[in-house]
C-alpha cells in the first residue's frame, strides 16, 4: 500500500486543498433561490472542469425542470456524472456528494461573508457549503489528484454521483438513479455518501442507520371563510378549537406517541444492540449545547441516542391558515391544516403508519361531536433505513479510520433521512455506508457553518484510505 | 315638526347624495398601510371642506405620530371636530364616525373597482366604504344640507366626532376624548354612534350592548432554538406538545367554555331578559349563509343570539412562532405564543378573567411535567358595554324608525366589541346609542361591500328624524 506517500502529499498540499475548497465556497450555489439557479449551474461547470483536469471522464445529465410556485419553470441543475478508472479487476464504488448549499446572508448573523472561506485563529474553515457538502466532495477530487500527481496506482474504479438540488428535495435524482442503476451504475459494488457528521467533535464514526419520516396534514374545515369571533364566537363549531383537540392527543409531553399499536413493529431492544451503545462519544452537555438548554426528557445519554436513533418520534410542527403574525387578530379561521410528523424506525411500516394515524385521527375526531370536517393525509413518507454494518464496505472503513486516526469509529445511527441512501439501496442492491467528514458541531444549517482543517485534511486522507483499504478486502 | 319638506328633500336629492358618497369612497383612506396615509389625511380634508360650505364650525386636531413595525414614525390622520348649531334651549348631540376605511384590492376578489362607488341592477351601492362608515358620515352632512337649503330649523345642536384610524385600534382617540369630555364635548346630552349593522336585511334595530374581548399570549419555550424534528425528535421537551395540550382544555367543542370560574359572574337570564328575543328578525339561514356553512352548534335562533350577545365564548386564533407556510417543514419551534380570547359580557371584570385564565393555564401546564417554561399574558382588554335602552335617547330612535320604516326596531345587541362606545360613555358619562344605517349583509371588510341606495337614502331620513324627534323628548 502506498498510504504514507499520500499521506505525505496531502499533509504538503494543505494549502491548495484549501484554495479549491474556497473556489468552490465562492461560487453561492443555493438551489432554493431562483434568481441564484445560475450559480448553481456555474458550480457544476467547476466540478466538471477540476474533474476533466483530473483526467476524469465526466457528462452532465439533464433531470428535468422545475415547477416554481409561482407557476413559472426553471431548470433543474445537471447532476454531474464521473468516472476515474476502468480495472475489471477492481472494485467499483460509487461516491455521491451534493454541491448545492443552504441559503446565507451576513443579515442572518454570519460573522463573516459566508460566500468567502475564512480560516479563523482556531482552523476553523468558515463558510456557506465548506462541510455541507463542498468539502466532502472535493475531498474525493483532492484523493485522486493526490494520486495522480505522485503517480500511484488507483485503488478502484470510482464513480461520482453530484447533485445540485440535495437541499430542494432532490428533485430528478431519483428517476435518474433508476435509469442508470443498470447502466451508468451497473458494475457498483459499493456506495458511499460523505455527507452526514461526527456525532460529536472528536471522534470519527461510520453510520448505519437513519430514521425514516412520514409527514401528515390535519385538515379540518366548517365555515365557508374566516369569522369575526365577536360576531360569531360561541355559535358555530370553530375548526381550531377541534384541531387542537385531536392534535393533543398525538403525543404526551414525555415524548411518548399516543396513536394506539404505532409502537407495535418496532424491532425491540436486544442485549447486543444496547451494548452498540455502551461506549459512544457522546455526552449530555453535547445535547444541552446542541439544544440551547437543559430540556432533555431523558436522564442517560443512552436514552437520549436510543431515542433520537432506534425508537419513533412525533413532533408538531404548526398550523396552516391560522394567525401566526404577532400581535392580536380575532379571527375564527374557517380552515386550518395541522402539520406533524412520525420518525419512524425498524420494523415500522410507512403504510401502517398512515393506517394507524388515520384510524386515531378520526375517532378521536368522532368524539368531538363536531359539524367541521375532518380529513388527514400523508404528505410525504420516506423509509427507515439500516445497512448491516460487518458488510466489507464497513470493514473498509473502519479499518481506514484507525489508520488515520488511530482510534476505532464510533457506530452510529441518525434520527434524520437522507433519502438519497435508502435510493442507492433499493435501486442498486448494494451495500450503502455513511462516511462522515465534519464534526457534529459543523452547523451544515446554520450560520458561521465551519469545517475544521483538521477535519478537511484527515477527511481527505480518510477518504483515500478507505478507497484502499477496500482493494485490500478479498470479497 | 317639518320632517314631510325633509322626506321630499332627501328623496329629490338622492343623486346628489350618491355623489358625495362617490366623491368619498373615490379617497382610498386605508388607514393600516402607509403609503395610503395621504389619502387618509385627503379624505379629512374633504370632509373639513364639505363640513363649511355646510356652515358647520370645524377644526381638525393633530392626536400624536404613529410607531410603525420597522421602526419608523407616521403622523396620525387629525380627528375631525365639528360644531352645527350652538343654542343653549336645544339639546345637544355628539354623533361619531370614521372616514378610514379596510384594505381593498381588485385582486382580492372585487367584482368591480373598490375605489369607485358603483350601484348595480339592485340599487346596490358596491366601493369600500360605502356602509363602513363613510355612508353614515355622509348621512349626517346630508341632513345639515337639508335644512340648511330648506332654511329649516336644525333641531339640536350636533357635534361630531370623526376620526381616519378606527380601522386600526383608533389609536390616539382616547386621549382626545379623555382631553376634551370637559371641553369639547362639555354640553354633550346624548351620544350616536352609527358604525354598525342591522342584524338582518330587512329591518332596523337600535343597538345597546356589546360584548367585551379579553385576548391572551399564551408562550411556552424551552429550546435555545428552533431544533430539526430527526435530530431532536423524542429527546426533548417539545414546547409545541405542551402547547397544544394546554390549549386543548380552554374550550369545548360545543362552545363551552372550560376556564373554572368563568361562568360564575355572568348575569343569569331572566324571563323578561328572554322576552326581548321573542320576535327579532332572524333566521337560521341568515347565520348559515354569513357563516357560509350549516356549522351552527345551536338549534333555535334564540340561542344563536344569545350565545353571540350575552354568554362569553373563548376562541382560539393561532400560533406565533410555529410553521405555518404550505408544504412541510420539520421544525421543532423553539419559542411558540398561543393566541386566544374570550368574548365577556355582564357581569363578568376583565381582571377575574385573567386572573381565572392565568390560574387555569398554569395548573394545566404543571399536569404535563415539562421542563419547559409557561407565561400567561392578557395583551389587551375591553369590558362589555349594556346600555340603558328605555333612556329617552333610545326612545327618540325608536320613534323615527317607526316614523321612517313604518316597524317598531328590533332592540339588538352585538357580539363584537366597539371600543370608543364605552370610551365615550366612561368620559362624558352620557347615553351611547347605536344607531346603524346599512345591512347585516354589507360585507363591511369583505370583498364587495354596498350599502343599498335604500339604506343610504331612508337612513339619511332616519338620522334626520333622530334628531327632531329628539328635540320633541321632554327631559
Amino acid at each position: 500500500m502506498s498510504v504514507p506517500k499520500f499521506f505525505e502529499y496531502v499533509d504538503q498540499h494543505q494549502t491548495d486543498f484549501i484554495d479549491r475548497l474556497r473556489k468552490a465556497v465562492e461560487i453561492p450555489s443555493v438551489s432554493s433561490e431562483a434568481a441564484r439557479r445560475p450559480d448553481v449551474v456555474r458550480m457544476a461547470e467547476f466540478l466538471v472542469s477540476e474533474l476533466k483536469n483530473l483526467g476524469a471522464s465526466v457528462e452532465t445529465r439533464d433531470v428535468g425542470i422545475q415547477k416554481m410556485h409561482d407557476g413559472s419553470s426553471l431548470n433543474l441543475p445537471p447532476v454531474v456524472l464521473a468516472t476515474y478508472g476502468n480495472d475489471p479487476s477492481k472494485k467499483t464504488v460509487l461516491v455521491y456528494g451534493h454541491y448545492d448549499v443552504q441559503p446565507a446572508m451576513l443579515e442572518d448573523g454570519w460573522n463573516t461573508d459566508p460566500f468567502k472561506l475564512i480560516e479563523d485563529d482556531e482552523g476553523r474553515l468558515l463558510g456557506r457549503g465548506s462541510t455541507d457538502d463542498k468539502g466532502p466532495i472535493l475531498g474525493w477530487l483532492n484523493v485522486i489528484e493526490a494520486h495522480k500527481n505522485l503517480g500511484l496506482d488507483f485503488p478502484v474504479n470510482l464513480k461520482m454521483c453530484f447533485e445540485g438540488m440535495e437541499e430542494s428535495g432532490s428533485e430528478g435524482l431519483d428517476d435518474l438513479i433508476l435509469l442508470e442503476a443498470k447502466k451508468y451504475f451497473a458494475d457498483v459494488d459499493a456506495v458511499c455518501i460523505s455527507d452526514n457528521y461526527w456525532l460529536g467533535t472528536t471522534k470519527p464514526c461510520l453510520t448505519y442507520g437513519l430514521r425514516g419520516v412520514s409527514y401528515f396534514h390535519l385538515t379540518i374545515k366548517g365555515p365557508g371563510r374566516d369569522l369575526h369571533s365577536g360576531v360569531f364566537g360561541g355559535t358555530v363549531h370553530e375548526p381550531m378549537t377541534d384541531l387542537f383537540k385531536v392534535m393533543s392527543t398525538l403525543v404526551a409531553p414525555d415524548g411518548k406517541i399516543l396513536v394506539p399499536g404505532i409502537y407495535d413493529k418496532v424491532a425491540p431492544l436486544t442485549d447486543e444492540e444496547n451494548k452498540t451503545y455502551d461506549n459512544l462519544a457522546f455526552e449530555m452537555n453535547e445535547l444541552h449545547s446542541a439544544v440551547g438548554s437543559q430540556v432533555n426528557i431523558h436522564k442517560t445519554e443512552r436514552e437520549v441516542l436510543q431515542h433520537r436513533w432506534r425508537y419513533p418520534s412525533l413532533s408538531l410542527h404548526g398550523v396552516e391558515g391560522a394567525f401566526y403574525n404577532p400581535g392580536d387578530k380575532t379571527v375564527v379561521p374557517a380552515k386550518v391544516i395541522g402539520k406533524f410528523s412520525i420518525r419512524s424506525v425498524p420494523d415500522m411500516e410507512t403504510e401502517d403508519i398512515t393506517a394507524l394515524v388515520k384510524k386515531h385521527i378520526e375517532s378521536e375526531f368522532a368524539k368531538l361531536g363536531s359539524k367541521n370536517t375532518v380529513h388527514i393525509e400523508c404528505s410525504h413518507a420516506g423509509k427507515p433505513w439500516v445497512a448491516t454494518p460487518n458488510h466489507w464496505n464497513y470493514v473498509a472503513a473502519a479499518k481506514a479510520v484507525e489508520k488515520v486516526f488511530n482510534v476505532k469509529p464510533d457506530m452510529t445511527r441518525e434520527g434524520g433521512s437522507i433519502p438519497v441512501t435508502l435510493s442507492f439501496q433499493d435501486a442498486l442492491g448494494k451495500n450503502v455506508l455513511l462516511l462522515p467528514m465534519g464534526r457534529g458541531d459543523d452547523g451544515a444549517h446554520s450560520i458561521n457553518e465551519k469545517l475544521d482543517r483538521s477535519n478537511y485534511i484527515q477527511g481527505i486522507k480518510l477518504l483515500g484510505t478507505y478507497l484502499h483499504e477496500i482493494a485490500e478486502i478479498k470479497a
